[in-house]
């Protein structure tokens, strides 16, 4: 029931002037490389990725089955300028796959020549119809989800990191995707927040289906239950997985919802007590493993300063998966214990 | 930003065999009187409202403005005996109305009647399109929302009840409907388990916009926080529509949700303690007035002996709205009172 996408990706980078247009492009670089096989961009484009630089032609013949458009602009449209080396990429034989929030079928000029080649456009933004209503069956196999203080501090990466870290010790762990970065990055998944309502934690039921006993799926977090406009999607995602274990997320500083003064963000003690208490909805047994702190603002003394003090203050495993280290370690070692 | 209907109503009763089948034409009999002009029925139909039976072509010239489908049928379809009556409606100068799950537009022959007319086809299941994402501002005016243990129980008809109990009193008050029937009852509203994840609390902010400082807004609520599939549509109304006042909704002798007899209704003294937890969120000074419990199962003695009981281990006013008296009367003061 998950979006699947096809590989391996040419990773479009268009016209774009700085990293920060591209972060999308950067991300699967770094987080699905085994995935990509290059990059393109216009003759105006300022960044690169450092990888081979191929046209379409060259990435298809070298086996490339989507363009993946590796660029965001404001608002979430497509620029018209980018339109020739799409229709390029469709002629060369590859799909084209877009996170972006404007839908690519929407563009009559790629709609007609999709539909004359006998490609695809895939929006990893549009959930596949006919999502289940949630069950609340107990699912067999093992699962994380990581949960936030508020939307974007590192629930995905987060949980990309502990997804690799479980295989660097050999265990059988899925990424499992709800956002559209998420997605190009796994290749698969659902994008949580454009469901219909009453299917949320449908979805989530499908998104980590039955697994063997001692398989992990490590489900990347969505909003927040204390956010004033998110919380219902993060609470069907919570009910739907189920999961044996919650690592909560925070950013060090942030005190305030992003984009909402109003409203504190809450204390980690009050995010652990609130995530645990809804939880146990669908499974009674759920742990609270530890926390991911997103320390990017501190110098490495002050961060480490800080993840010693929140663990001990918290009695809890307490690391930023970017810095890595010792404390990730510890707090990979909390999650898999029983 | 709410669906708003045309009325007066002509309720179509179709081929109903029994009063069960046309449970929507009853509730709109009952609750949306001053809506509803008379009834229309195929020739096998075998259930009368007791209106007056009118023809689409004399119900138009007594100034009827839309047919509402009052029947359902197993699958939430629509028959093909139904459609000749249905185009013959839409010929008289009716719009149609429907909360079926099947799309009035999906028919062929239906959609291009309508076209060629200049009619409506109004699926009270679609949300509008363009719903805001919440902002969480405080909104001035006060709101009620009915809240439950598990759906289907009496969150509808509580608020029904409350609202026509408040405005007895003299009250400026709007019932509030978030659902398919209570939006053909009240002629507005909007259906918040069709809204995309993303949107439901900006919704539930859309439907209950700023007001006059004693202006009540009694909204009805929506499946329940302890729902293993819905509970994200609960939690998306609560904090959207920023309650001053929960009343939960019970039903004695329920003690397996719905359909899922693998999870216990939660205690009312748990609904209550969670609701009010999660509602803080938007309003610090959300407050529960009590209890309305469906007592149908019960005789008139059972029922009052019961909510004698609750209420005063409770410590709330608990009453039966479809029994009132004098125990929906204080609930009634309770929800008033600062």
């Amino acid at each position: 029931m998950s979006l699947v996408l096809p590989y391996p990706y040419l990773l479009f980078l268009a016209d774009a002037q700085t990293p920060s247009d591209a972060k999308t492009a950067f991300g699967l670089r770094d987080w699905a490389a085994d995935r990509v096989l290059g990059e393109f961009a216009l003759p105006d484009c300022k960044v690169t990725l450092g990888l081979p630089v191929l046209s379409p032609e060259e990435a298809q013949a070298q086996g490339a089955r989507a363009l993946v458009i590796g660029v965001a602009v404001d608002g979430g449209g497509l620029s018209d300028a980018w339109i020739p080396a799409l229709v390029q990429a469709l002629e060369a034989g590859l799909d084209i796959v877009s996170g972006m929030h404007a839908a690519l079928g929407d563009i009559p000029v790629l709609r007609s020549a999709a539909a004359r080649l006998g490609r695809r456009l895939i929006d990893v933004r549009r959930p596949p119809a006919g999502l289940p209503v949630g069950t609340g069956r107990k699912r067999s196999g093992k699962r994380l989800l990581t949960v936030g203080t508020d939307c974007a501090l590192g629930k995905k990466y987060t949980a990309l990191a502990l997804a690799r870290a479980f295989a660097a010790r050999g265990l059988d762990a899925d990424f499992r995707a709800t956002g559209q970065t998420g997605i190009l990055i796994a290749g698969s998944g659902l994008p949580m927040d454009a469901v219909v309502a009453d299917f949320v934690a449908g979805a989530a039921e499908s998104l980590s289906p039955d697994a063997a006993a001692d398989h992990w799926d490590v489900i990347e977090g969505q909003g927040s239950l204390f956010h004033p406009a998110y919380a219902g999607v993060s609470l069907g995602l919570l009910h739907g997985s189920q999961p044996d274990v919650i690592v909560v997320c925070h950013k060090v500083g942030r005190d305030r919802m992003s984009g909402y003064p109003d409203f504190a963000v809450p204390s980690l003690a009050e995010a652990i007590e609130t995530h645990l208490l809804m939880a146990r909805r669908t499974n009674p047994a759920v742990r609270c493993a530890g926390i991911s702190l997103n320390t990017a603002r501190l110098s490495p003394t002050e961060a480490a300063a800080v993840l010693h003090d929140e663990g001990v203050r918290l009695g809890l495993p307490c690391a930023d998966p970017i810095r890595g280290g010792a404390e990730f370690e510890r707090l990979v070692d909390a999650c898999l214990s029983a």
